[in-house]
């Protein structure tokens, strides 16, 4: 089998990954906020890429109904209820809700994997309930949602982490890409001190200077969550499920 | 002053670099049959992308008058008078000639690169010369031409060894972006083995296939050259240039 991974969404256009599971990070911050909503008790939550779009659909669905959130270049967006910082995602302001989620990078990331078998949202909080999630290897596709269309470090090093502890759990003969040997790399070299890695890197550093450290030291939990977001079949929004161990 | 990396052409596509010098590493092989081209006596580099305008432009120069060159997936292309190894340009074929050269990944990556104050082509073969070419540091941009819009290890590795010996030999404080401080370590971990790393990569592993490894063992050649391949200022054809140590 094949672990594959890109660092960009634009890199895995015009693939056919029909057959495959896709899992996207966005670290910092989407995927980990996407967990956090759906710990709170968030029922669904809905990728949107253009904020009119996003801003529409809430009126199409109710807009007492749901609540709208994301962020542009890391501030909250004006109008709407909820920022990207996973800490927001608390269960009295999303227990219950449908969620319409439009961020810079992560909506992005997700509906440019539309075409594959499964699609799961991972970051250091839930990569074991991840990899458990997969229920036969087949080839993994590993889609870093990057930053504004470029590499971004923090991303790669937690698809790093989840080939490391795939390849530590799997007796198979698993194939790379040069994607994936970099990402293993670079989670080899930080896995004593990711928060440290997540300092370091640009966006790590941006927030930081917004004031966003607590959302870091909440990024860098590993293994803090069980539930693995998955775009539902239709393809329409993201549910919570748990993972099952089947390695 | 920032040296800041793209592994891919895409990203660096809308960003201003006309203040910038911008150096374009294509290791397996546009960039090292480049600097090898010149090394033969080539005149001047039309890079083009398209293949019918390669042939087009051919017939307008006067067929005669020049060498249509470049391939497809590593292979060389019907009815042109040269491919893409190194090898092959030797000053028996290539002296004096201008030559219409169209590779799969360089000449994109040339092309996206326009928008630039200088535009210089890299690889191992000339990596000291394209340092001390680079009069007044500003910022540097360090684009991969990738292979086919997908990261490729060998040039993130050869933008890696720019950044170190740039950091080593210049006093003042430099800013990375994260695929920067990524190209740096990869650096760190293979400079002791370029030849293995180029063969480790899955593009030296496709060529190594092809039957190509005597390319690889070429472009593995640090410093071996002091020829600068550069855009030319109308930005239409590239000329070689000898570096001269300003740092």
């Amino acid at each position: 089998m094949d672990i594959l991974t890109f660092f960009t969404p634009t890199e895995i256009m015009g693939l056919d990954g029909k057959a495959n599971v896709i899992v996207v990070f966005d670290v910092l911050r989407g995927s980990t906020t996407i967990v956090a909503a759906f710990k709170a008790g968030a029922t669904r939550i809905i990728p949107v890429v253009d904020l009119d779009q996003a801003v529409r659909l809430a009126f199409k669905l109710g807009r007492e109904d749901v609540l709208l959130c994301g962020e542009r270049n890391g501030e909250p967006i004006e109008g709407f209820d909820m920022g990207n910082s996973p800490l927001e995602y608390t269960p009295d302001k999303v227990e219950g809700k449908t969620l319409i989620f439009s961020s810079s990078n992560c909506s992005k990331a997700i509906l440019a994997s539309r075409n594959a078998k499964r699609i799961l949202i991972g970051c250091f909080n839930n990569i074991q309930a991840i990899m458990e999630s997969i229920e036969q290897p087949s080839t993994i596709y590993l889609l870093c949602a990057a930053k504004m269309g470029r590499f971004s470090f923090e991303d790669a090093v937690c698809a790093g982490m989840f080939i490391h502890i795939f390849m530590e759990s799997y007796s198979g003969e698993i194939g790379l890409n040069d994607a994936s040997s970099t990402s293993r790399y670079l989670y080899r070299q930080h896995h004593r001190d990711i928060l440290g890695m997540l300092k370091q890197s640009s966006h790590g550093n941006f927030l930081t200077k917004l004031g966003r450290q607590q959302d870091l030291e909440y990024a860098a939990l590993v293994n803090s969550e069980t539930i693995v977001p998955e775009l539902s079949l239709d393809k329409n929004y993201i549910i919570p499920t748990v993972a099952i161990k089947q390695l």
